[in-house]
């Protein structure tokens, strides 16, 4: 299903490939293409509420059907200023993806991608996953009245798997290496004719982008100082660099943020190879760390990641296990936040940069939340909550005692 | 802390007492009082994003302070284009305030009376909940810095209390009548100065109003034929049905959607009273419903609820459990919407009216979703969920026979 019209860029090899949306890498060096950022004068359309409508010009559809729609995106910034006052930090905001349909930012990306494939005809896709993303291609696919295929994890536990089940595709738990797992389904799916919108597909990572624009709009058309997000395959971290690429070829921005890709300490393959200063990412061959949703020991998108950041001047850190969780109760104690901690890694990785470099006092920072804490309640743990018991007859006597 | 300027009504007595935020009872007949509708002449302040002002002359407050505000509101209206071609039904739109910071419409509630607590100077603030409420009022007292005691039900599940024992409240299960509970909660919190944000809070009430407005201006200021919410306390209905009167009043609309409060068969002392032609709800024995977060033996706003439908000529229908699963499963394998079994009642009641009452092609019909799938994981049934085996090598043969 090729279309003349269309072609897809390696960032690598500087080239252009006709789109085939079954395969969409390099043929010459097996990286991810990313869709080209054309050269025609875009605009966006703030009279429309629907965001992929809002931004349509910047995105590589040529229209959104609205019927493919879960109500995607717009979602809250939110200041952090009892968080800001504790640590005398400056302006930090919260751009809470959670507040997406399926309650990560996957569903941005998804939504995107739906829309390509409804626009080509494709009655089939599929998702390699274990948590977020399946639950959102699921949702999505089920919007659409798609076949969805989602292969997982042999050990996906069962309360992952209801959160996608629910929407009802064909679930496959597959046994055997999740990396060569991901690169089948892409040589399955071109057999098949089902479209793997997996972590670093080109039309997801446009789909991404659009959170980098609503911040610049929420912020009243400003840029952040510091963008902090999680990265995991890299497609996140690439879609919101790419938004304030848009946002200054369009003449909207001079100045970029610094984006700040932060990883888990126990699954870091990206930061490592930008520590080292190693023009690759190399695949870890151990990876632990609560933060499930971003541990990915081998990271399709991990070279296009760290080519971009070092072309933007901007940083990849990590975190610790313990300051990652220390942040998710922080901001669910102090902001209302519920996140997963792999979410709560950008707090983590603000509150480690806050005391190795000068963060100016007027610049806002603005930390990506990507997905709720009610897709990872493994992480609460019950014996640190503190209840108490009373009857009715004793309670006054219970609440005096406690406030 | 009572305010001399301000008064709450009594919709039965049709009386006027001065507000006294700890106990917003009637000091004659014991109902729940209600906030005045002001005589003034009302204006909507569309530039605004945030909905708590966009909508501020319609809500008992002066102003809003934004640092309280997690983002509620503006949630998608999503026309469910695939259910209404397989149900033959006029068209259908879903409101879904799963999508709330807390993922559930307790938000829009817990948001006002927040504002409220902190325009009065209150630090201490309350809820008696099991689910849905408790989150909400301990993420809001996190964000606001405020002293939250949540009140549980003794067997309330563990996971259930880590949604709000994540933000830390002051946590006391209670042993007892809940109803009992809910009644003590308002006299000690009279003598505690803590403000109990229970589900017939008048300024809870006055903050749903708000999804009436969002639902007016998303279908293009036109009213929805019919409205369908599920009902427990009744809170709810009562702010929806007020969002209306207030459009009306103010000359923004000329008829009102009929709304269809549902409750579920196991649980549905509001129904009976309105199908027997009872003047007041009457206490039930025994509640036994899979939708816990509408099971309410003894709504406190249950006469308030029966007194509104039958003025605005609204229904009020009950539905099976059998049928409400049946509907969540609809929800989210045709339409990607993963709703707890409670918002589902709304499905299922428009499937049953649609059998018994003729409803025209061209009206509108919006259901309100009110809380996510993922707080009540416990009514999604693993052994319902068909999940495949493979290993990487077989993978292929395994996709073939089941696509």
């Amino acid at each position: 299903m090729k279309n003349k019209k269309e072609s897809l860029e390696c960032l690598f090899c500087q080239k252009k490939f006709p789109l085939d949306i079954f395969y969409p890498f390099c043929p010459e060096c097996q990286e991810p293409l990313l869709c080209p950022i054309p050269q025609k004068k875009r605009i966006i359309s703030p009279e429309k509420s629907s965001p992929l409508e809002k931004y349509l010009e910047f995105l590589p559809l040529s229209r959104v059907d609205p019927s493919l729609s879960l109500g995607e995106g717009n979602t809250p910034l939110i200041e952090l200023g009892r968080l800001t006052k504790n640590f005398n930090l400056p302006p930090v905001f919260a751009k809470n993806e959670a507040a997406n349909p399926t309650l990560s930012f996957k569903d941005r990306g998804t939504a995107v991608a739906v829309q390509k494939a409804a626009a080509m005809g494709i009655r089939k896709i599929g998702t390699v996953s274990t948590g977020n993303m399946a639950s959102s291609t699921a949702a999505y696919g089920a919007k659409a009245g798609l076949t969805t295929l989602v292969l997982l994890k042999e050990d996906t536990p069962m309360d992952k798997l209801l959160m996608s089940g629910i929407h009802s595709p064909v679930l496959i738990k597959v046994k055997g290496d999740y990396g060569e797992l991901f690169t089948q389904s892409f040589s399955l799916g071109k057999k098949h004719k089902i479209y793997f919108m997996n972590s670093v597909d080109p039309f997801r990572i446009e789909g991404y982008k659009i959170t980098g624009f609503e911040i610049f709009h929420q912020l009243k058309r400003q840029v952040p100082r510091y963008l902090f997000v999680p990265v995991s395959a890299g497609g996140h971290l690439t879609g919101l660099i790419r938004a304030f690429a848009d946002l200054n070829q369009e003449g909207l921005i001079q100045n970029y943020p610094t984006i700040v890709g932060v990883q888990a300490r126990g699954c870091s393959p990206i930061v490592q190879a930008f520590t080292a200063g190693n023009p690759q990412v190399n695949r870890i061959k151990k990876a632990k760390t609560i933060a499930h949703a971003i541990s990915n020991p081998d990271p399709p998108g991990g070279n296009i990641a760290l080519k971009l950041i070092r072309e933007h001047n901007g940083m990849l850190i990590d975190v610790s296990d313990e300051d990652i969780l220390e942040s998710q109760r922080m901001l669910a104690e102090i902001e209302g936040i519920f996140c997963q901690p792999a979410s709560a890694t950008v707090l983590a990785g603000l509150i480690r940069l806050s005391r190795e470099i000068k963060i100016e006092k007027e610049d806002p920072v603005v930390l990506v939340i990507t997905g709720s804490g009610l897709k990872a309640m493994e992480s609460v743990e019950p014996s640190k909550m503190n209840v108490h018991h009373a009857s009715l007859s004793d309670l006054e006597r219970t609440i005096d005692s406690l406030l």
